[in-house]
């Protein structure tokens, strides 16, 4: 069974996924992985097992590749220093389309509103099991996870019973802003970037993209919706277009103006808060401000932070913003 | 001039080069960067610009490329919600040996003693400036930087006015546990690893190295020194050839056991303390004991755990160290 370690020193929960039963010596090939093109091999245009969760376009199953089990399930040991808990969270799968496609920009509109709706209802539905802290929706466009090589367009949910030492640092760093201002620091981050303009790579109705301030990643991007909610799928609600044309219009920049890059696009959203829980629940609404993360991947130079903990980012936020809001999509 | 930006939630300073001036649409083609294995266009090999240090072997020399400037440069600003620094701080590039040789596995044990003791001797000449926080050297080996492409051996030595968030983490997490149990938390690792066994990789009279217990990487290794202290100039004095010893090792071992993988190398070291200074000095002496990471690089699947902030690791460090022990290295 998969397991949670904590880093003894920084406190960061790390998903051992033993189920996967790699023997070492086969890591070799690795970084020569491709994808499988071919519709005939894919199991995602096949698979007819059980969903839970399907509509006329997406389906979601369930999948033991990072983490299984459920309350039951839940034991939290100390070895000295360290501490284990083994496999307390789920993975699920979210086939986007029945078509053999590869790329968010290739899903028609509605699409991709139903692909975010089926998110909320996620989201709900596994915020009723006690045992999950923490939920989180992502994308890994081109990128192979060990997992089959299909291009075929899906994206994954992720919970568990821990929350990741980054979103930590966001929930922490929200507080912070709000314990000095009693500002939302996202809010803070809208009102600023719109005023100043100069990276903003897109607006909607409800929506803005822009580049950080601060980036990690070359053509980074953060989409923070309008209205302030702590929440995706309250947040989301009625507005699911609207961020669907965001994403269709981010997702065809990068494919027209950067070549098709892989990318990685994440959902952030407050970790559940239940009633009758030790959880800062009233603070953490009116803190934390639920956004997505676009993430493309253009270099290979991604060992240098894992390293020295500083990230480089060799143009500024300001000219990748200019350059994506001059590629012109249909 | 390069800057230091601040992320406005998290707190994390990155370097925003733009002496680079690369345009954004020169980043297509970054993924199929290639090394260069010609001598004769090697200009580590040529170069023969005056060095900021120098032996038979060694010789280092400065860099503008991530961050120049020095204390009179020093300049923090405001931009609303958002902090920037210009430019301070120092890159340095230590050639590591006048051959055109690619690979730590590569040097001898007193070209390696050798390029430790540059190490230290310009950690202590960085903390003379007293705009500069923290230093760190690291070594990116088979990962192309954006720098000249050559496979000739150097690592890099970095000084900035501010301390990364990977090391705030170190230290705050180190602060925690010496305040919880009044022991250094390596000290700890170092002495339940050693009772354990199982995750140890390599061991000589001074160094340990162990897969960590919650690793981020497929083979990730730590090389903790047996003495504690908190600072790598003092910490390695009179042990250069057991660590040089140590490194020859587990490089052959990835170079032998897993097909030569690129890899990043770091040396952590606690940030400068000096007289007068509003730093913890006492206590970061206690508290924090340096050490090196050893990071292969082996699969593609990065693009995970820089969205979710999850980080999946598909074999059990104590299998990632059974291989590694099982690797013979003349």
């Amino acid at each position: 069974m998969p397991e949670l370690r904590k880093d003894p020193v920084v406190g960061r929960w790390v998903i051992i996924a033993t189920e996967r039963a790699r023997r070492p010596g086969n890591f070799v090939d690795m970084n020569s992985a491709s994808e499988e093109g071919d519709p005939a091999g894919c199991r995602f245009c096949r698979d007819r097992q059980s969903s839970l969760y399907a509509d006329e376009n997406v389906r979601i199953i369930p999948s033991q590749e990072f983490l299984s089990g459920h309350n039951s399930d839940l034991s939290h040991h100390r070895h000295g220093l360290y501490e284990v808990i083994q496999g307390v969270g789920r993975h699920e799968i979210v086939i986007e389309t029945p078509r053999h496609v590869g790329n968010i920009a290739e899903l028609s509109l509605e699409e991709i509103r139903r692909v975010l709706l089926s998110y909320a209802a996620r989201f709900r539905e596994l915020g009723k099991d006690s045992s999950l802290k923490y939920v989180v929706a992502y994308k890994n466009h081109g990128v192979n996870l060990g997992e089959e090589n299909s291009v075929h367009s899906r994206s994954h949910i992720l919970a568990a019973a821990v929350e990741p030492l980054r979103v930590k640092q966001k929930l922490w760093g929200a507080k912070e802003h709000f314990a000095r201002y009693n500002r939302c620091v996202y809010c803070d981050i809208l009102h600023q970037e719109t005023a100043e303009k100069k990276r903003i790579v897109w607006e909607t109705e409800h929506f803005v993209a822009v580049t950080p301030f601060a980036p990690r990643f070359l053509f980074e991007m953060l989409v923070l919706p309008r209205r302030h909610h702590c929440d995706f799928a309250p947040g989301v609600e009625g507005v699911e277009e609207d961020l669907a044309k965001m994403l269709k219009t981010l997702t065809r920049k990068l494919q027209t103006g950067l070549d098709n890059p892989a990318y990685c696009l994440v959902i952030h959203t407050a970790p559940y808060r239940r009633e009758g829980e030790h959880v800062r629940r009233d603070t953490i609404e009116k803190e934390y401000h639920w956004h997505m993360e676009l993430m493309p991947r253009l270099t290979r130079v991604a060992g240098f932070e894992k390293g020295t903990g500083f990230y480089i980012c060799s143009v500024p936020p300001e000219d990748m913003a200019a350059y994506l809001r001059e590629v012109v999509v249909s």
